[in-house]
């Protein structure tokens, strides 16, 4: 495909492949007999790998295939049923999981705060239990604080922001929840360890993402509380969510833990994100926010975003705060924004 | 590794890793960006393969990563929440699935009913319905007949069996499902078409099995009731059974359904338990069943048993009507086997 | 107990006992046998009486023995697991009955959109329908709009506002269902027919509340659409919401919809309520609303309402827009406001 | 009515009316104002006669409408949602309540164990733990023993055999639950005091019935673990079981236990049963077991029990053991007994 019918692919992380790296893990996985159900070696070591990263030996992990699920089954595993999870009001586990989490649970409730950024503030969570009826049954008891990080729109909490937040949830014995699905995105622009942007924070349990960078279909959740690991093997299995050759997501997690190939991968879409930021703003384009991460939205009238689509650049349209929003991946090259850059300039200028 | 120090991997098919065709062609979806969430090429491609062979134009196809999460959405799609699912006392859904069907139906029963061989029979099924008290509100209602072929102990309804049973079940108003874990494997036994063994004989949706069969923690839904497809994609995106990259899940579909690879892969290991079920008879052993799929069930005195298994001989205690389960995949040779009978024979005589 | 130390009791409707005409109606049902669970001439009457006062005979009626069971089943009833129940921010069946049709309906979810007055608007209903992906099956699908009449704060939408609002909700296919807790109240203020402010402004399912005006833990779903009743009588019961001695519910309803026995005890409540605001006002008491039912929200000092509390006027406090909140019954008289007023003049006097 | 056309209503014990003594209970406990949901004086006074009656002061006590309501929350709140629930084949939770316990939990299951006299043994609790593969997430893990006493069918348990049940139970950490819809009819026939035959029995949760025995639609769960009061607290009031008008139930609970009224009904209705067994039996009528309590099966054809039917004697056919069901209440007489024996000789003799 020559530059001017390639089409550049910015529609969403989810849109990329599988890292090289993954592949070969996957493929080197595939040798002989193994334990089904993750009595294997595989996941063993990748549960190793998440406590030497983590810095945290005791630490459970539970490969998924899916961010809903890490999300809902952990929260189900927190909450119980007439328990009510706070949330960011555009947080994912709110906005774009069906109300999975209500179904886990046998009827939690997820309830939006606000908060600038879209990222939620311990005055929220104070303005949010200040209208709890703590003790009352008649009303859904807040027991789980669920954070984004980084969040939806591209933005990121910084490990002091999290701690303030886990502190004032545990005035009220709320637990923490921290959706990572693009964790390590986060922990690039942080350049923080991973550990203290979670459990030293006073995070308790994290959904980790993998696919949205690079991995094939796998995620996990990876718990700092091991009296949780009897409800979360039972809650997951029941829900379909043990693979029986769990030894190929496992090899997975090992990879993309080692040799710190998941910052590898988020950095590069960070820095193409960031290119693609840059570029936009000299070519006269509004952004709606800065990026901290690899989502970039602009505000793009509904014409030029027509044009620009037209000539190959891929992206989603009202995804967020603009009225556009591009994502890059570890998949996105240098070239890729050039050409898409070029793209949106020819259809600026027309 | 030589002969003599080779384990013989026997517990299960799910031991087993991916088959090489099916990892090629996760290798080859790996091209480039895809739209995401089953909105790709890969997915459309599949849907036409499983409508090719299962000679139906209008077929759902829904991949998932296992089969529990093929068994109980289907189910909990078929039957409202005070509905109760008739199948065999032996099934997978009622022994080995923690009652995810309840959980994701919001509270249905699955009933257990009797039958020679593991299969149950319209005889029995007419007998549950003598026992039901219709209308009741008191009473669950039986609205799914749930039928495993082969069954969990590696014995097979043929087409006029399952067609007699859909047509009792029909008597009532009850919908068909059929957990199809290990379906090529029954095909191949059958020498019938895949359409012949469902549809035709009335099954409404179909649980896909491929992962037993060499693909990579991926089994599908396959309905032929397009007035359920609203219902499945919803209960599956809620349930986390929507992989972002399906395309990794699709293009396993296709392959697998491609040049008859399923048959060929089922073919293989239905052809190595016959010979090992051969060997053990020859050997003396008593089979508890004569095998019709890819499971041997054998009656081992426990300590023989711990000889075999010290000698290099994986398999399994207790999982079904003898004493020591084997179960042979698409991966097991004739070396496998002829090393299991030497060991075997080793043991026996001893 | 004379003037001086008589407590007057404006906590709730709920707190007031049963009336006269209602509990003669239970001791006459008293007399000897009678089918159980609902098979009998009480419940058949009560169905007959509900026809006649909502002039509509395809009607179905359920006793219920309280408005948490009827707006929860009622819901879940008409919102499929992967549904949204539209309701306003301050609906009970969103703030008061700890998520209990989210537990009913499988996970359904129920969300809360704006309005003045504690009333919703068609604008705020659409404003609602352009923020959902409608199909998208990772976002809750809006099914139902729940309306409360009178609202919790005691503010009354009128047939034509109804009418509106299920319009708008009939554009995306919602379902209506009219949380009438109070509905008497809101009829005697209307001045309409049951029918003009349930079905004909299209309302489908009404939570048609009795305990609070007089009865003795009876209220009933009363359903405009037959093809409900299956639904609603498996979920009843397997609630636990089918008393097997329902004729003293039944017998109950029927005397409550008798010679306008409701109209006239709301009518009673509504009229102390209107005095006590009156009264309120001259002595200076500033009210935070209106009172369009039997409820009155009033801006006074703590310290005020600590001696108010203390001279014997039980009420409650924080309860809703106002700093108190006083409720009238059927068994409110009129010296219990006189007696209350005096009190509050003393204490504001102080 | 005269002997010759008045009906004999032998159907239920659900289908007599209420008992004097209650129903006064009513009509004392509508004085004035009280505090709603439970927070009122009979509401505790009900509570204390539940402890002095039950020989224990940390007890709890919640009032339901239903002894579905009561089974179905108890049960979930001792079983997770991963749990399995054993009781007999027979029991009322499995058979009569359409799955009710599957969904306040979650999705547990019920699991029907064998035993002579609709009664199940240790041994048969053994067999099933020897069938379970206990801590495998694949399979539903038994955590409650429910036990029915009196059994649907009439027979009763002794404390010792309870106590053999618990013990087993304990063995492998299940709760016991006891549904005690009649209790009062198993009490008065063992001789034995409610402690012997609940908690020193090894009991933890007790579905206490009244309705069955004279009350009106009032049944309670008694717990004797306060540390499940929490669960219980939010689990009855989202499933709508926390009546705001709730003194009119404690008022009955408190009637109820007063001065062995429950024993007195229940002793009257044991013994109405017993005469009409005895009377069955010399006309020559096969009884299908020895009633315990107060219901009597026999084995009637059915074109004598349609005469007996035509001649005013209500009662229900395939209820249990025997052909036809007779169920005596606190209601019945003797005079009734006499007039149902000599409708049975006519027809015997026909």
């Amino acid at each position: 495909m020559t530059g001017c019918d390639r089409i550049v692919e910015l529609r969403s992380d989810n849109s990329a492949g599988v890292s090289e790296e993954i592949l070969d893990a996957v493929g080197r996985a595939n040798s002989g007999g193994a334990a089904a159900y993750g009595a294997d070696e595989w996941t063993e070591r990748a549960r190793r790998r998440v406590a030497e990263v983590f810095e945290r030996s005791d630490v459970s992990v539970f490969p998924v295939v899916s961010g809903t699920a890490a999300n809902a089954i952990a929260l189900a595993t927190l909450c119980p049923p007439w328990g009510a999870v706070l949330c960011h009001d555009s947080a994912h586990v709110l906005q774009s999981e069906c109300a999975a989490t209500s179904m886990f649970s046998g009827g939690a409730t997820i309830r939006g705060i606000p908060g600038d950024g879209w990222k939620t503030t311990p005055d929220a969570v104070e303005a949010a239990f200040r209208t709890t009826r703590w003790g009352d049954p008649h009303h859904s008891q807040p027991t789980v604080l669920s954070l984004t990080n980084p969040t939806d729109m591209g933005t990121v909490y910084s490990p002091d922001e999290i701690a303030a937040l886990a502190e004032t949830a545990a005035t009220r014995g709320l637990r923490v929840h921290l959706d990572g699905a693009r964790l390590a995105n986060a922990i690039v622009t942080l350049g923080c360890s991973p550990a203290e942007v979670t459990w030293r924070a006073g995070v308790d349990v994290v959904s980790l993402g993998a696919t949205k960078n690079g991995a094939l279909s796998t995620d996990a959740i990876v718990s700092f509380d091991r009296t949780l690991d009897e409800q979360l093997t039972f809650r997951l299995k029941r829900a379909g969510h043990v693979p029986s050759k769990m030894r190929f997501q496992s090899a997975q997690i090992e990879a993309y833990l080692t040799d710190d190939l998941w910052l590898r991968l988020a950095g590069a879409a960070n820095r193409t994100a960031r290119a693609l930021a840059d570029g936009l703003g000299h070519l006269g384009v509004q952004l709606a926010a800065t990026p901290q991460a690899n989502m970039v939205f602009a505000n793009i009238a509904a014409a030029t975003a027509d044009v620009i689509e037209a000539a190959g650049v891929h992206f989603h349209r009202a995804g967020g705060p603009g009225t556009v929003r591009f994502v890059t991946s570890f998949a996105t090259t240098d070239e890729d924004i050039t050409l898409a850059l070029s793209r949106v300039a020819a259809a600026v200028r027309a």
